[in-house]
């Protein structure tokens, strides 16, 4: 399983077995069950999360007290509440499994003695981050600038699989619509 | 004013006068003129930007031919659109300055030199985009829990200075408001 952890790192850098064995150390693998909460808001903020199989979301409940995913994390993706994680202060979301996961974690200790140990991780980490600021930027992008019905079509036809994947009342709140009108749309686009 | 970056680098990692010295002549030094375009969506997107003085806004160009501003970048923070730069594809955002303004450009080639001749900058850069990363999640937030109105009262108990500083009519682009609608939010605030 670890396999996956490797292949993601090898996008970005290069490791011996022996050094990943080594990195490896540094990290735990868990499972968890579907609906298992492993982030709660307003908790400290211990872990960031590595996708290995299986698929994550990152919540917050708005003042009608109704929740909003804001985040999926599917295979090979990162997530945490990266600034309560960085600066040790209370979570403002909540991470839930969506599906029954194989999930690597690690403790911001753990995390700063491995780029103390293996520098070259900073590069890796440094990638991973680029890379989600960047997406982060284009989601800015179509949230100014697409209308909600025109991000369902544009986010459906990036992402069939996933729209496939996931419950539709979670892609509903992600997408800020109601499940109602979500399945409304998906008629539409079939016809 | 090179001391600027100097002190912004120094926030994360450690180099000496003689390193900066060496790390600077990676970058080049600008001065651009308030309204004056740096990169312009469409075209190959060719550097990072780093404010030491004054203010970029990045903005794109929406279906109906109206701007819309999606991110300022005052001193001290970097600027580019980071997919475009790191696939060398073209830029879906275009860069203006908002005030004359004192910049620092980075080139990719020179940037993945400097990474390579000075690994400690891999660990200052995922920093600059762990921090950046976080702060969108904190936009998103915001963007998916609260009214315009609420975003606006947010975004001016937060940014008091900031909000006297830019243009309005940017302003309300980047909190999706009307020109009018801000200024009414803004009586609203003073009574």
């Amino acid at each position: 399983m670890s396999q996956i952890f490797k292949q993601h790192i090898s996008k970005f850098i290069t490791v011996s077995d022996e050094e990943f064995e080594a990195i490896m150390t540094y990290f735990n693998a868990i499972q968890v069950s579907k609906k298992e909460i492993l982030q709660e808001e307003g908790r400290s903020c211990r872990y960031q999360y590595f996708v290995l199989t299986g698929c994550l979301r990152k919540f917050l409940i708005n003042e009608k007290g109704v929740e909003v995913t804001t985040e999926f994390a599917l295979e090979t993706w990162w997530m945490s509440d990266n600034r309560a994680f960085e600066f040790q202060t209370e979570a403002l979301f909540s991470i839930q499994a969506v599906e029954n996961s194989e999930i690597l974690t690690i403790e911001a200790q753990s995390l700063e003695k491995l780029y103390r140990d293996f520098p070259i991780m900073e590069r890796y980490f440094r990638f991973v981050y680029q890379r989600a600021f960047a997406a982060y930027q284009m989601r800015i992008k179509f949230l100014y600038t697409m209308s909600k019905e025109d991000y369902f079509f544009h986010f459906y036809d990036s992402y069939p699989k996933f729209v496939q994947r996931v419950p539709q009342y979670l892609l509903a709140s992600f997408l800020g619509l109601t499940p109602e009108y979500l399945s409304e749309l998906r008629r539409k686009n079939r016809s």
